[in-house]
């Protein structure tokens, strides 16, 4: 009952932000993103010695020495997320901007205006310079976020979430703006996950669990992404130098992100020029092929691929590979096991490349490239707080623009409605 | 179990619909609507003996005459019907637009394009016109529906999808693009409601229990709004017949629907001057007026008002009237008590009216206009599935171009990652 208070106390006072936030103009909020870089410099040592609690902390938990490695905040890391906060000052601030208005035969002007979408919940997991990046994201768009990190960042969490409460104060903004969830108990995340009517958008980002964990529950609207398992289908008519060189950069650049490839779909015409060189390629950087019947017999290397593997995220040196009779089974193919997340086609063949790209209904798409691309910083949208594979609102990268919503505004003269 | 089966083919059947109607092109859609246009009124008489029994079986439930006459279909409502789906033809249509595109310094060309959000799940009460006017929106803008009316209308919207059903199998198109729910089981809502890897949006339009409901059970995102709390607020420096004539129409020229005032918030300034000869106007129409102490004060016939009045949407020939400050304690009233549907401000100050527009978010903010024109077809967008007060994705009227999202496409020509 004392948590149910507490939490509901922050949540009130989210929303109070939500509203005072809208006094700020981007002059404003861009000097309190500076005063967060700034003071991330200057008190770079209280935020290593909460870090180091966190790390101590986690060693006698057992953590594994890769989550220790994100969890771990160093001097160079500190001034990249200072560095990041600065970069985000330069973009355009979305919020008032009207972006179409048209006039109807009354008279009435007809327009849709950015605005916020008020108060966000995000939870995230080890990660600590998520704080930063999405609290300054949200100041920039003219959110209020309640911010809620995996319990083993929880000190770090803290310090940084001060940093930011400091800067908003020192600039006269509410420092409720930006609010870390003060414990580490899960039963806040349930409650909040029931205050529809202070939260309008949640926000999770992690491992698959945890997401599907805040969709059951929620009653607030969540923008997420499951998983990637993302596909490349080179066609008939690929260059196949270009096929080779992509595939390897989606498969192996960065093997453990949403964006890498998962899948190669192969058309059956060019199977036999391109599966074996390129599995060489493959396997010299290390990649398990598990290969459907065709693909077997082109690669004696590759295991079998059961079906499981089809709808497989690896996020590791492991690659699923299905030779296909064409671009009709490859759209099938992807339609059937894909999660909605980044496809390519390889082909020189414009009709074919047209389909891809109009058929295929993922939240991005792409000829010709790697579906590494597949991020907000690469598409140039300068920030990025997630990816969506929800069909609401945004789909894909999620960028500045994507944390408003327009509202309607009408400008009359005293029009009044006849039937 | 039995049930559960079939609606689960229901779904997958939408599910396969939403990928085979990408391939049809708008020329393709805009005859499908013709089609049905065409046989709504060469099967006048089936609708209308359809609609027959339920008026019969809706008399003998004793439903109310309000309603069984939204329930009651006539040759000149269908018309009206085959009218607006014609109207759709001329709409265009939004899927497959680029609606920009841009070139990164890498030569990769990124763009969002327009898409169907997928498969739509709409729920909805009492008046079967809804059917069509539903089904021709999601087919305009290439989204499968599944539709879920109430039980009174149960035959009259089993005889108008049959209707659909054959324009689309007339033409080629998937005949489970549209799907009535063949059932007045109320467990085959729960079931879909829980169908999140089939339907990717649901649309309840109907009664706040009714949406509370179905935003309780639902896994799948949910476009609504629950009520329309709208206000009109009559600045110091209204003009004040503007005011009267504005404020006269939003009240009582259809008092029953969401974006009729309900509740008058005046700036004590002019209150004296303003409301003793508004309340008349309003009571030779037959409104009944709560008001706080002052309003009560200067219109001796006022009812006191409770606190609850000020949340109320009365529907009905009832005003809330409060006298306040002035801008600011207007504003606070608003952001309490109001419903994020529409609000205007009555005033021929610019920097308030300015004010007003920025600082106010409900997903209609007007200045000096009928809160009356909050509607689809007033702002000229041709059509509304309905309004979302749902500060995601679509806020305010939903036209054809809410019907769909932008996906991200990348054109390369080869290009790869490097970091």
């Amino acid at each position: 009952m004392e948590l149910e208070k507490e939490i509901k106390l922050i949540a009130e006072k989210a929303r109070q932000a939500k509203y005072s936030l809208r006094r700020a103009n981007s002059e404003q909020k861009n000097q309190v993103l500076e005063k967060i870089a700034q003071l991330l410099l200057e008190r770079q040592e209280a935020i290593l010695s909460a870090n180091q609690k966190d790390l101590e902390q986690g060693k006698e938990r057992g953590l594994s020495s890769a989550l220790l490695d994100r969890l771990r905040l160093t001097p160079e890391r500190i001034s990249s997320m200072a560095e990041g906060v600065k970069e985000l000052v330069k973009l355009e601030d979305p919020v008032g901007k009207i972006t179409s208005i048209w006039k109807r035969p009354n008279g009435l002007l007809v327009g849709r205006m950015r605005i916020p979408l008020g108060v966000i919940f995000m939870i995230y997991e080890a990660r600590p310079n998520v704080t930063i990046e999405s609290a300054s994201l949200c100041l920039k768009s003219g959110n209020a976020i309640i911010l809620r990190g995996g319990s083993e960042a929880f000190n770090s969490n803290l310090a940084l979430g001060e940093i930011i409460t400091d800067a908003l104060s020192q600039l006269g903004l509410d420092p409720a703006s930006v609010q870390v969830v003060p414990t580490t108990d899960r039963k806040a995340v349930d409650i909040l996950l029931r205050m529809e009517d202070y939260i309008d958008l949640v926000i999770p980002r992690g491992g698959e669990q945890l997401i599907r964990k805040v969709v059951e529950q929620s009653r607030i609207p969540v923008l997420k992404h499951y998983k990637g398992v993302c596909h490349i289908f080179v066609d008939r008519e690929a260059d196949l130098n270009k096929a080779r060189e992509i595939c390897y950069n989606a498969k192996v650049q960065r093997p453990s992100v949403c964006n890498a490839m998962e899948t190669l779909l192969v058309d059956e015409e060019v199977a036999e020029k391109f599966l074996p060189e390129m599995a060489k390629k493959l396997e010299s950087a290390g990649v398990e092929i598990r290969g459907c019947e065709k693909t077997c017999q082109l690669i004696p290397q590759a295991k079998p691929a059961m079906e499981q593997d089809w709808y497989e995220e690896y996020l590791d040196l492991i690659l699923a590979v299905r030779v296909v009779k064409g671009i009709e089974e490859a759209i099938e193919h992807i339609q059937k096991y894909g999660s909605d997340h980044t496809e390519a086609i390889i082909t020189e063949n414009y009709s074919r490349a047209m389909e891809f790209i109009q058929r295929v209904d993922s939240s991005s798409v792409m000829v010709n490239a790697s579906t590494r691309f597949s991020d907000g910083f690469q598409y140039g949208l300068g920030a990025e707080i997630g990816i969506s594979t929800t069909r609401l609102h945004a789909y894909g990268p999620m960028g500045l623009e994507e944390l408003t919503v327009c509202k309607f505004i009408v400008l009359g003269d005293g029009q009044i409605r006849e039937k």
